[in-house]
């Protein structure tokens, strides 16, 4: 679709350029404003009415089209309406395949754990259990730290600064963003924070703090059932936590008898270069929360690999409706077989990483104290300030390019592309991002000139 | 389906007749045995693998098929397939419709609002907003919680005793169910607990009980955000609440400053003959929870209506990546369209209602001391007894019927089936749950006889 | 002194008539108004500064006397100064006795478990252990309610509406005031309320809805670790609970795994007309929390009374440096032998319940409405009002009466005389109390007129 | 007392010298075993029945004779029985003076008050008011935390590592030790947890983690009502402070909008050679706790000081029968006025501390990589284990010195002598502390050896 011209955007006086926090709708008094409720966002930074997807590309109901580099916050690790998944996923509802089977054994269910018993946990040595949750993240969280809790008799879980698990309230405790915590209307308990690896700069080994903290009977932290991290923490500002800073993690978890939850919800499904991001890091968790990617079509699913001696839990214990998503089942087998089934596909990310790496390391030159973050195919710039980031998204939505920010002042540009995305599509979405950071620049320059 | 014979049922005396707590996987050693989780539960009472399902029937991958009185506990209200939400959904997939947009606006999601406000909302007189959440119930829940004690700046929720909520952290707490709430694994805050219509007998105004303890300043009982609960608590053992009880909840509300939630998750799309359960009871609550059927196909999808003046959250305050599902949206919107335009599908839900009642009522008769519990099409027996319900539910799976209890006990015998369901199917059901029934009873008499 | 001529009353109109809520401090600008926080009470609507005290007498500065039907809140059964404590506690002191010993073994803390032991304990046939704690009843609660969950295992407490169980954390959750709790600035947790006997009229047992609760598993009521009760709630309005209430809730607790604690802090050490409130009830607790009059002589002591196969913690694993007040181990073991010793100080109580029960019932026929409510020397009138209420206090309290106010709405004038109270002086102290309220009716009435 | 002929020691072998942890009481089936409860501690390790004390020395019933270095865990700064405290005690009791008077206005609480302002507050610049809580540190210390939840309106209030302040719920959930916490028997709320002074060794200024968790809003450390913290931690194994660091720890809670909350009640009344603990480091708290030694003589009081902005609480909202002691109030005042009128009693502290200082480094020489820890008249030696420290107090014990460990492995030993002591008395004490140490450590290599 981007192979068309751009319809022209619209002129440039017209468009919010406050940042995301006040943006109007672009269309006032349609259906959205009139019962939509308030609590929706990205459409407020992206006004437009999108209708169809392809690979890489979003099109508007007027024509235009977006490259992304969004995925869906990384949801859509193998782009839109991958064809291989679209066909499987056709057939099966045309052919009156189970659409919603609770948690009953269905034979695409059968298919999908056999793909990830071959291709994914068997070659990596992973003798999990596979729990279907409730198909959203923060379900899968909320599992998770169940999990621990029952097999150890303890309550208390450790979590890290800037962490992201979800907002339901037993995940919102884990989660540290206060813009999310303050929602929460009541005490979030049961998590202790501890320092992520380079909260205290990169000179400072945050494990030591954990150690301590952990060593002191008196300290006031009490012994923990879990410690949940995410390798790459994608909401918070893709910080990439080193892997022997995971490995130190994982070995304090183990002498105090706590599990290791690895949160690879964001991370996962190939986002940073292996399927799991916690892969080469020479740990293995306990316990892995997934959703986003795993559908590989953007469904909703979520899951809770548990290794066996933890796989806890009674019948439907942790239960729900939608635990397990049949349709969702029939693309996750296709995308698994499609691109784990041997090493191409990865051996294809490491040089689109690079490729990142490289582009994203040209636009941090243009802003003073620029800082690259993440790794693999979460990577993103550090602009210092989200009013800034929050322009150069808008100017490049105007452009062409779906990208959006994180961080906890939102002060990151965060590229979570397709993994799919072809290298010229990179190229383009990249070059939009340079003309609009080089804008974004001009007119702070200005501004503060006046 | 059911019209072939169906294989013959596998010897008697294999087959586990002690319940479904300790039952065993049909085929052990297979894939489900090696990699699912332990928390897998309507497997274990229904061993089958499925395979496909049309209208009011499933079929196994052996061949045989089961008329489904369970309907996905209620979320698959129009039946499995409907023609006319697969065809659109088939032509959106096919036609690269996007699969998934975070919270940014669609063709078809204005669409699936338009729908909602024209058929739905607009004729009941309700200007709620349409908050998209986390496509589970439970996330709708911890949504609803947290917007009342946002807007009352108070944290206790009034929740009913055998309520059904969710089993993540902030909707468990309302949920009353001891085994769910077992496994929360820490303590479970924020919420009263008082007594459900009938739960004192039939002669007990349990609003009198609320209103003494809302009305003394020294009950112990703080100043409550929500009542929130079910007009029929479906997992609670089908307890249907008289209309002047729900009326009394909802004055009680509205004179301490609480805010009305009525979970409509299992209740609601028509299942007790009206859109809404709680149609033509003389109330409005200022949030209502769905999910379960509102999709129209099983998809996972679930929303909060809110009264715009209480339609408070910020921009994505509670999020999460599948907030709104846009294959649902398609489904869901057909399904308002050709359920919900006229009051012809209405009118027949009453006829059906009153089927089901008739055939229960015989049933009842066989089992002493049973009693009939719902109302609509959300209707079942008490048999006094779990292990009896199951040994019903087990011989009727046997014969060709999926069904399943409910009850704090599990004594329910519950019927769920889709609304759309023909009336010889119904009656088919019923033969079969009869036969089961006078067989359980039976072999109980045997073994009591021993 | 009440037999020298009491000083004039300050003039009428001086006198702060709108009831305690915002009265002024006799002397404004004095140290107190200076240096006092705001948090103190009594003292703004009991305007004087007290200097000496004996019996059942209070005398101020300014040479007047007040007879004392408040009696530190039932911390001064034996009254003020008892010649023997003080004889004893002087000797203490003159002959440097320990003052203060932690937990060390003294001589005095021997002697008080031995009286304890041979007066109290052996009589009743209660091996129960005894732990000096804080000395705060509040403590003594907290401490209770720690060794009920350590030895249960379990959270939920279960506590009635109208309790007071004091205001740290731990016990404000079982406390019912909600003016109490809502000074608690955090949730408040792990209690579960139930109402309390009477709470729904005389004719509705409310051990029904308790029994109901606690037998359904899905109620939402977890099984409770503790039920904690008061056989009479002082600050809760005076409520007496039957016998038979009591027993019904002892073996619902039996029967639930649960530990039955009687908080006999206000209700204990005689004030019934036994020594715990709960004798001749047929139950026997299996903790007992003790505080106020336990030392005798009004000294801040606690304890609690533990079965021996309960008596679980550790040592020191609920400490506090004033657990034991070596001064108060010497007055308390004055006042069991003086008074417990034999069986004529009971016997006397008795006739001094009847005394109260008699005039009280006079003041009660000259309210409308009024109640009478309690029992033994804890008795009192619900005038309906707490404006009517306050205002009879107040007038007391010029006529040389100090008497104060329970209940939910301050409703309830309470007498918790000295129980070794003369008749005479009694009756002193009910001719004002019927002058006082007489007034108070008649000015009611001329404000409805005006 | 100690000028005669101590008792001859039981011989070695029959004491305990396995530490403190399962000592046996040395007179078995006494009263204590039969009726104190097993929660009873010091009185384990020092197995005697104590009788008089008077200045730095306690008498046992055998007429043995122990110098007192615990001084009832820095109640008794003045010395057991002051002779001037007991006069006037002695004095007000014989004249009927109030004993027990709720907080109602009394002749010697007016006194105390006047005396607090005048040689205590008043010449330290500060206008706090003056909170009589239950006479426990907890209950100030709970009462301090909710002043502050209820002045912000937060609930989040920050303590440190190895802090101690109470075992009631509120407190508990503020205090560090395991042991404790690991008594509450429900999850402990509403506290975070930050790296005191040290904590990461000297050369870590923590303060920059706490500055950066409140700076960062995404740290998941919610803002702070209060941050709490005691300048010395005498529980907490004589950690003490830097200036430096606490004026750091002011300032941030200043920025931050919390109230600085130090918690003097075992640092304060002299102990570190002020009144106050936080004298001369340059900061001013919103809110002081003081309980231990405020009432001079060991009786139990505590109280609250509270700038004259923050004093926000009702009339009675944090309340309890024992809130002021009427006979603490005549000792309170004395010991004000005896001691802390001029400035000669301060200045002897110097001296003191001093003397102490020396005597504990000659001590710390002898024990292989001990550390001297605290600062004032609270310091103490870290002898690396807690079975080492344990042994050496059990062996002063026998040799006539009575002295305790604190720590988070009871490692320290901890000198908490009388501020009174007289140096001849501080001399023989440290004699007797040297041999128990050097004894000890011989057992210690003899062990080893065998």
């Amino acid at each position: 679709m981007i192979d068309r011209p751009p319809a022209a955007p619209p002129p440039e006086s017209s468009f919010p350029l406050k940042g995301r926090l006040m943006p109007k709708d672009v269309i006032p008094n349609d259906i959205f404003e009139q019962r939509e409720s308030a609590a929706r966002s990205y459409c407020r930074s992206m006004p437009e009415r999108f209708t169809q997807a392809r690979g890489s590309e979003l099109q508007g109901s007027d024509g235009r089209s977006w490259i992304d580099f969004l995925a869906g916050c990384s949801s859509l690790n193998y782009g839109h309406n991958d064809p291989d998944m679209k066909a499987a996923l056709v057939e099966h509802i045309a052919g009156d395949g189970i659409a919603h089977g609770l948690d009953l054994h269905t034979d695409v269910k059968a298919d999908l754990l056999e793909a990830l018993d071959r291709h994914i946990l068997g070659p990596r040595g992973m003798d999990h259990k596979v729990m279907f949750t409730g198909p959203t993240g923060a379900n899968a969280v909320e599992a998770a730290m169940k999990i621990a809790r029952k097999v150890t008799g303890r309550t208390n879980i450790i979590a890290f600064t800037n962490g992201f698990h979800g907002v339901t309230l037993g995940a919102l405790a884990a989660t540290g963003n206060g813009y999310h915590r303050g929602g929460a209307g009541t005490t979030l308990n049961g998590v202790t924070r501890m320092p992520y690896d380079g909260f205290m700069g990169r000179d400072c080994d945050t494990t030591r703090f954990l150690e301590a903290m952990l060593a002191d009977r008196s300290s006031g932290v009490d012994a923990p059932a879990a410690i949940i991290l995410e390798t790459v923490q994608g909401e918070g500002g893709l910080n990439a936590a080193r892997p022997e800073w995971v490995q130190r993690v994982a070995e304090l978890a183990h002498e105090h008898g706590a599990l290791l939850i690895v949160d690879d919800i964001q991370a996962g499904c190939g986002r940073t270069g292996r399927f799991f991001s916690f892969e080469e890091m020479g740990v293995m968790p306990d316990i892995v929360t997934m959703a986003k990617s795993i559908s590989g079509f953007g469904l909703p699913m979520a899951l809770v690999l548990v290794k066996p001696e933890y796989d806890v839990f009674g019948p439907a214990e942790h239960n729900g409706t939608f635990r397990g998503n049949t349709h969702a089942f029939v693309t996750a087998r296709v995308a698994i077989e499609k691109f784990w089934a041997d090493g191409k596909f990865q051996k294809k990310l490491e040089e689109k990483a690079e490729l990142i790496g490289g582009a994203l390391s040209n636009i941090a030159k243009m802003v003073p104290e620029a800082k690259l973050k993440g790794r693999g195919l979460m990577q993103g710039v550090d602009v210092g300030a989200g009013a800034l980031a929050a322009d150069i998204c808008a100017r490049a939505f105007q452009k062409g390019l779906v990208i959006e920010t994180s961080g906890s002042e939102d002060q990151v540009v965060k590229v979570l592309a397709p993994l799919t995305t072809p290298e010229a599509t990179f190229r383009k979405g990249f070059d939009i991002l340079r003309d609009a950071t080089r804008e974004a620049l001009a007119n702070q320059a200005q501004i503060a000139a006046e």
